[in-house]
């Protein structure tokens, strides 16, 4: 019924086709500390690729706006470290060239996901693209601004499910997670779901996250943090370092079961050891 | 962070607080045959109660609109068959004393979820009643409503997540997950999901089916036929009858890793054996 | 571009096709002096109709929920003062001879917009009915919802816009203007707007009772109070009574550029002057 | 109940406060024929500025995408022949001088409300800046974007409503009319309507451009075209060039009623008449 699914290849981790990955680390880099700390936990817990924003895009001007290239380095920082592979924010196309120099993945935010001179960039780095699905946008428009992507001649997008508005405020979003089947229906191209921004709360992204997994996503892209209570944004929806690593495995068996998703076999840095 | 969980019993069928319950059965008693075919194959795969409407509340007036008490007499004759309570709808205050003589479960649809007459009838009944949350209706709106069945006296109230209007029109309806963490947050009332309407389609039941319950449901309500190319209504969003047992006992693993869900042993009666 | 439009005639008034029709009243019968006093205001004022709810549906169940049979005398006492038609609600089918041999028109709400065996009974009455758009409901389920009235014999609909759940939090519900020459095309039977209940606030109901008169409503219906602060329901979002004389003129105005929709002359009978 | 309202003005045109501002034109600037005809209809017709855009964002890669830098040389000249202020939009931070340099009005479109690079750039271009609500953001938000924007110095920002996502598939937007006077009371910047994009089609923009006039709206933008039939982007929703006067006209009339509304005054400059 779905696609023959597309496989990506991510300095040297799957995703897709049965490949599950687990992306976590903290919202923004917030210093080099907190970033490697979050980074070696993630890695030992088993998460496939280390997410960590440089720069944020936020409701407010007058909210952290992030590290910027000092950011970029700790991150780079966090990959030499634990071997795993970047996903990081571009959120300025007078940004893309340093972004790309340690990005592994290009992430473009809900926000952005219509914003087409970002969508071209992004096709033009070379590396893979995470798009992350607008907040009103229906799953043919994010087709369609993938298609921005795909047409600069770059075919390793990833789609990514992280809430959409509607009438519900128990929630900061309703996770939609039929988009998960549709979209594999659809497209070949992985399909991911970011399960800490809807629910805004860390007890509820543990329950998101085994739904995702057990609908069929590709994989998950999580939020982390060693320090909660202190930190710079969305402290309040970030797993607990010491929690990650039982969160991991119990995801590793919803994804077993849902199908074509066992976890990508992790090979931890020695570092990490 | 959840409260201590109610277990309601339903006529020997325990759900709530880790007795997971799997409600299946046709959308709507066609014909003797079709129902008891159905309540046969649902029992033997390991359903713990059957459904089916012998009143349909329909969109337009020249739809089928249910076989009403002849209906309500296969639905017996099903139960007799194969041990299994009967949760059906009521729709008319009118028909309430016909329906609470068969029905084990009486079922509020979503449409009547802000039908009080409705609710305080229900509430009366002396059954559990099955309230589905409606289309556009807030968390807190649902448990008012509840409160219009607690009210009366009665305590049996299962919630049901069915789906909710969004812009999406991928779908029928968006399924909101996160309802079941922040409803058995709310709540100690069991909370189950109804997989097949949100899809509309037969092939992303399982998917969302398996993430209700690795979201945490309490159980989940399916459509199931045994010949969905000819249904009345919703062939289309039936699982076929004999895809059904494999479905259940993926259901079933995955409830058990979700924690506080784990199946209900059933007891097969002699009758399906 | 639109449907040759029926005009319905009510007790006199006439509402649809050029005719405007201003109904005005309290939000629910409180007393025998409180619903004459805005009566005879509303009447002086300009109202065409006056509406009033006996029966009050309630999110909560231990709000009040109406007088009932003592609000509908009250109902039939100011219809005798006034010579106004009475607008009234109908939520429980069991009610429906009492409602019957008061009302005028009966109401039925938006929560109850797809209970079919109210719109059913609806339909037998005789009454005209003044059918609401469910929150999440579509213009073409609203239409399917008046099919159930029409059905039954009885030709003579109001269909009534009243705001939809969006995302928006800032008002109670998004009034959805687009649904006035939507409908006026779909269908020849009149359209009002309740402009009352989206804002949920006394100085946002006249800028929406413009506009919907603008965007081509046949009428208003709209909540007024001679005592808003201590008004038993939805006293934040009632016109006072002092100020709906100039807003009945305001309105006249715009209706009638508006085109087709022009004030129907108002016959003030004696006992008001 | 309303803030003091800000005046902008644009090049002499007055905007806010009782000046009611007229925006119309063409979608996109197609051909230096067509934007001059339907600049020197509109100017005629009373419009205050003339809209039109050189850069277009589109839903598909493979859509027509606008004449760019030949397309705000047109402008130039359409502003030169009829006095008309220019309203155009801006989609990528590297185009800002070059837009800068034609614009009286920089127009961020409703996919870019929260696309922070670039409300930086329009703040520091010493233009005023027309933000167009997002498709799922709240007033909250569409202020939040302003304020990146105004913290750059530039105060002049005139908001617009054009539509939300909403369940409903009669049309393709949800006006959202309420907007006007809750943002009216949250900020003292002037607050427009689009009433083209939300319908979608040509002969409901009147009644929603009328309704949004009368619901206060500071002005309205409007699609016009010379040959609709023909248009290479969004023809179904352009007004008609011969029938703008006696819109014009109209909308006019209601803004007057509607209060704090009346039309600037034109001057038609001589080239037109």
């Amino acid at each position: 019924m779905t696609n023959p699914r597309k496989i990506l290849e991510v300095d040297g981790r799957m995703i897709g086709g049965g490949q599950f990955a687990l992306i976590a680390g903290p919202c923004t880099v917030e210093s080099r500390e907190q970033t490697l700390d979050i980074a070696e936990t993630v890695a030992a817990g088993g998460a496939t690729m280390l997410r960590g924003g440089a720069y944020k895009p936020r409701t407010s001007p007058y909210s952290f706006q992030g590290l910027g290239r000092e950011g970029l380095a700790i991150l780079a920082e966090a990959k030499a470290l634990t071997g795993l592979p970047i996903v990081t924010e571009l959120i300025d196309v007078r940004d893309a060239d340093e972004v790309v120099e340690v990005a592994d993945v290009i992430q473009i935010g809900a926000r952005n996901m219509q914003n087409y001179p970002l969508l071209t960039e992004a096709g033009r780095s070379g590396r893979t693209v995470l798009l992350k699905r607008g907040l009103a946008a229906s799953l043919q428009e994010l087709l369609m601004a993938a298609e921005y992507v795909l047409k600069e001649g770059n075919e390793d997008v990833i789609l990514c499910e992280r809430g959409i508005r509607t009438h519900e405020t128990a929630y900061r979003f309703t996770l939609d997670l039929l988009a998960v089947p549709a979209l594999k229906e659809m497209t070949d191209l992985p399909v991911v779901v970011d399960p800490s921004h809807a629910p805004g709360r860390r007890d509820w992204v543990e329950p998101m996250s085994l739904a995702a997994a057990a609908a069929g996503a590709d994989g998950i892209i999580v939020e982390v943090h060693n320090d909660p209570e202190n930190a710079v944004c969305d402290g309040p929806q970030a797993l607990r370092s010491e929690a990650f690593a039982s969160y991991a495995e119990r995801l590793r068996s919803i994804a077993e079961i849902a199908g074509d998703g066992s976890l990508e076999p992790v090979a931890v840095p020695a570092a990490v050891i």
